[in-house]
């Protein structure tokens, strides 16, 4: 048997070693797959092991996560920090080979993955990214980035209506840099993909723009690398069709049982006298070590090939140095502080002061890229440039997304992997649902993104209740690891800002096209998260609010107190960096007066700093068509009903 | 002019008249797209205007919603329940023409749209239902069921994932009764679909197994009607692609601006100018009445023909009758009662409990139908059958929709706006954020629909934080008009399926695939929301729970009991509901003793219920990868730790 077929199988051992001891786990594709990430780690990839988040490395995401088995050995046989004990761990807690590939927890994992889809929409992302690089910074006679980036899909994958989106992206932007390779084994869990799942693919993919080649036997080492090289020489996005038999080997192989089902010991002896593999438990022969040592001298050979730093820093200091800029997470801490400074005109509304302040932090932070879902008139989110990035331009940072919200946060988070950049994105904050799954996985990779929703109320109006959102802004905020901010002026926006370069989270901000008079406060006072927007002497109420529901407060207030009602009003535009706060601010914030907590939402969160006697004013059903003057009031929350509702409840207190 | 171009003309005008009054609107498609909808209506749809719910009607879906003034002005004309008034009213509060199409505010309209993508999946889920009713009701001699399924989509439309994974299933089950028609105007609001859409839609379309037609001048009510008609009959599921100009009429022609912005006075004025119409101020002209009428009377006809209701009935009368029970909403409360009644073997998990229960309400209820977005083995939630729907067999109720969770929920929507169907669904917990657009438009909707959530918490375990649900309880909880229920045991799932028989909402039922120890409870009790399980005498606290933290709950108390601290338990599957319960019941419920509230989620919910003394314990933070075991601990909800957290509050208190 030659060398490369026995790695294979013996990788397919030791994954499964992995699977039967942790009890847990997905042979199928481990077994059917491992062909294919052999060969794309042992003779395709141009990456280096020991250093494995170079920026200018190809990149793989194994957007079929549930394959993470075959990763995790393939990465300890090619050298990577990972060690048998770390594989004997598979899928125990806080090991470093978690169920499904995490980025920050393994060496070599460049994406985290499992929900089905978002992989392939990352990997279109990091292509988009490394083609905005190659645009700005490679020269003609130096090609600084010139990486690929690989994806494996199996069939549930494609299924999903976000690789559509993102396929289709990477079609009409002729991203020649991203190679999809389709696990191609005809099977889901449910059976055989006849049954539900039978598009021709090769004229799919031909009618989105790409390059379609096939490996006509998907067991074949030598073969799979060659269609590889081919398509990463391709000049167009390239789909590799791999036929392969789920659960290779074993008596299962073809069936759908062996997809999630570990192997009995039986099984597991079995596959090794069928494969004829004989080696060390969770560990490979020696000879297959020796083997993979070379071809782990091979990938940092192909990776040398490639990394031009040296003569690009001798001949191009400037733009050297700016790169440098824009990869060196120190330069945040500056951006903080430039952009509390930052001024601009008065506008009437908040997505209208943001669109402002867009301008001037892109000026600070080079790293802003981004765009809409093809909304970005209405959002007002994007940075004016002359150019938009295009197939014919990957210099712009402005991006249009077309009507694909959930493409666009899963492209986002592949930006945000690659390094480098900050992207941002924007929709109506209803259509925020389409994308929350990609929100999801930026919240849980850490990832700097910043999601700006625009409509944030039931005053989006006429467009009736598909278009108000309700229940979106407290479904952002039970996200863990996210930033979800809904200011009601401009130094609420600068906060907001501050927070997305401070942190390494996605940040969510809410703006609206409602006009509003703007109270002024600090950005001092505004990072705190919540803070007392209008005091007043021996108040008898403390109204508490957000965004627009801030302004009608305001007014609010003003009734009350022709009625002899004094108010206090709080402005809180980040509840959760509110609740970080010492506990003496805090209290002086709330006061030990009655509150109200005012918001357009199904909102729950308040009852957490309301007590018992206090009134939370919120909105538990969907919203109406009509002009917003007409909702606001139909949903009783237009400043004068808001007094009368305040009025009452005090009477009855 | 010849009469059918002066009525699109006038329809053009009318409609802009009722955007313009209303100062909010989408002109665009209302002038480019009024030649199809006229040519449908005219000249294609079996329809009758005056029986607007008749359940063997042809179907129009306007999945590009934004063009309801063109479909209100067309069901106006064509003598649907609409006035000029109510044209007057367009987008104004409690009107009968809301912004986008509700499917409850008006006659004629087929299904609620606004969303992007969402109507082509209902239309998907319509074709379905009337090729399951065709399989189950039609006769050799007699066709009872013979409609088609029509949907008019946008650019926007086409790119959202949801229509790609829904269209991907029409064509896998060849629903030859469907037939999309593209609104091929080339523009979308940021500009030329050049910039982000550059597929070959009949390269696209043919490979998923459509037929493709095109119509080519989309200005040509004749030629259009020739086409649809070709559709209609064709064997396959069909595209028609008109091509059209969106802001047909006006200066704005052709250009992105015309989208979204009311024409002014003076361009409503050039526009009657430029296409010679004079006719009286919202409403037509007496020769454009005088041909809808007639065109009314011809859609009848060709409604009549198909009705042969009084013929079935005569030969077929168990057939007959069979089918008014699908279709009697009266059955639905024999359907409670039975439900109450149901027994089933003892299970060690309440996945495993909702199969067993699933296959007897089946027996009673035979409107049932549904399936997985491919992974029934784990949900558990399907009725066991010989045969799955699929092209060679429209007559099963077992659905298989491949791994397309948001087409299923949209699907679903279809089905049940079919009428007589009450579709089920599952996926995994997490996963139904891919999915929760089409969950809001069922509740937007009232529409009775199941959604089974399995691996509904942390314990989900080795797949790691992708599959671990967090944020997704409490996110369904905020949707207004939806039943969540978090069952523990036999009778509160017994009372999720009576709340889904009794009520026209979604109804989300979550469920395990932990093994608990089940303390057996009534239905009556579980369909109260929220109720003792395990009372105590002398109790210091009250643990409330859902779920398997109720099993939880249950073994902390055993714990705590060994301290001396005696708890009493109570079990709360839906909130919504134990909320709408008396004042009394839930003050008796929730008595005076300090509260612990233990739920597995990032849940803010429960704070509304607790007094400021009360402890809430909860999860904020994503979940690990690790045996459940690990991962409860770790988490620090297992029994053990919740006693010792229980105690060491009480101690602080």
């Amino acid at each position: 048997m030659n060398i490369d077929q026995k790695s294979v199988d013996e990788l397919r051992v030791l994954s499964n070693e992995m699977i039967t001891n942790a009890k847990s786990g997905h042979p199928g594709i481990a077994l059917g797959g491992a062909p294919i990430i052999y060969s794309l780690y042992a003779n395709v990839l141009a990456v280096n092991p020991a250093d494995p988040k170079n920026m200018f490395r190809d990149r793989f995401v194994l957007s079929a996560g549930h394959g993470s088995s075959i990763l995790y050995s393939t990465l300890y046989a090619m050298g990577y920090n990972l060690s048998t004990k770390d594989l004997k761990e598979f899928r125990s807690i806080n090991s470093k080979t978690p169920g499904h590939p995490e980025v920050d927890m393994t060496d070599g994992v460049d994406a985290s993955t499992g929900p089905l889809g978002q992989g392939i929409s990352n990997a279109v992302g990091l292509a988009i990214a490394e083609k905005w690089f190659e645009a700005n910074f490679n020269k003609p006679d130096l090609k600084l980035f010139d990486s690929t980036i690989f994806c494996m899909s199996g069939d549930g994958c494609l299924m999903e209506g976000i690789s559509y989106e993102a396929l289709s992206i990477a079609g009409n932007l002729k991203l020649d840099n991203f190679v999809l390779i389709y696990d191609y084994n005809q099977i889901t869990i449910e059976g055989k993909t006849e049954i539900t799942f039978t598009e021709d693919i090769e004229q799919r993919f031909k009618a989105i723009g790409f390059e379609v080649l096939y490996v006509k036997d998907g067991n074949n080492p030598t073969e799979i690398t060659e269609v590889l090289c081919q398509a990463k020489a391709c000049k167009k996005p390239t789909i590799v069709i791999v036929p392969t038999v789920i659960g290779y080997g074993t008596e299962l192989a073809g069936n759908q049982k062996i997809h999630g089902s570990p192997l009995t010991a039986e099984m597991l002896e079995s596959l090794k006298t069928k494969l004829n593999v004989s080696k060390p438990d969770f560990d490979l022969s020696a000879d297959v070590k020796q083997n993979f040592a070379q071809k782990q001298a091979d990938a940092k050979k192909r990776f040398d090939l490639q990394n031009k730093l040296k003569e690009y820093k001798e001949k191009y200091p400037e733009d050297y140095k700016r790169l440098q800029t824009f990869c060196d997470e120190k330069q945040f801490e500056k951006y903080a502080e430039q952009i509390k400074q930052i001024k601009v005109d008065n506008s009437a509304t908040t997505r209208d002061i943001n669109f402002e302040v867009m301008q001037s932090v892109d000026k600070i932070v080079p790293n802003l890229i981004g765009g809409s879902a093809d909304v970005a008139t209405s959002t007002k989110a994007y940075v004016k440039t002359e150019k938009s990035f295009s197939k014919y331009c990957y210099a712009s940072k402005y991006f249009h997304y077309g009507i694909r919200e959930h493409a666009m946060a899963g492209i986002s988070n592949g930006m945000a992997l690659f390094g480098g950049l900050l992207p941002y994105e924007s929709c109506f904050l209803t259509f925020m649902d389409y994308l929350k799954p990609s929100l999801r996985m930026s919240a849980l990779m850490n990832l700097r993104t910043l999601s700006v929703f625009s409509h944030d109320s039931i005053t989006a109006g006429q467009d009736g209740p598909t278009h108000q959102p309700v229940e979106q802004l407290p479904t952002l905020r039970m996200i863990p690891n996210t930033i979800v901010s809904r200011p009601y002026n401009l130094a609420e926006i600068l906060a907001t800002y501050v927070w997305l370069v401070s942190y390494h989270k996605p940040v969510c901000m809410l703006v609206s096209k409602d006009k509003m008079e703007f109270e002024e406060s600090s950005v001092a006072d505004a990072l705190r998260g919540g803070y007392v927007l209008k005091d007043a002497k021996n108040a008898h109420i403390t109204l508490v609010s957000t965004g627009g529901d801030v302004d009608r407060c305001l007014k609010a207030a003003e009734v009350l107190k022709e009625k002899n009602i004094v108010c206090r009003v709080v402005s809180m535009p980040c509840i959760s960096i509110f609740e970080s706060q010492p506990d003496e601010y805090k209290k002086n914030v709330l006061e030990s007066l009655p509150k109200v907590f005012v918001e357009a939402s199904s909102e729950y969160y308040w009852y957490k700093l309301a007590s018992s006697d206090d009134l939370v004013i919120n909105i538990t059903d969907f919203g109406k068509s009509g002009s917003p003057e007409q909702v606001e009031k139909y949903m009783k929350i237009d400043a004068n009903t808001l007094a009368n509702r305040i009025c009452d409840w005090l009477k009855n207190e």
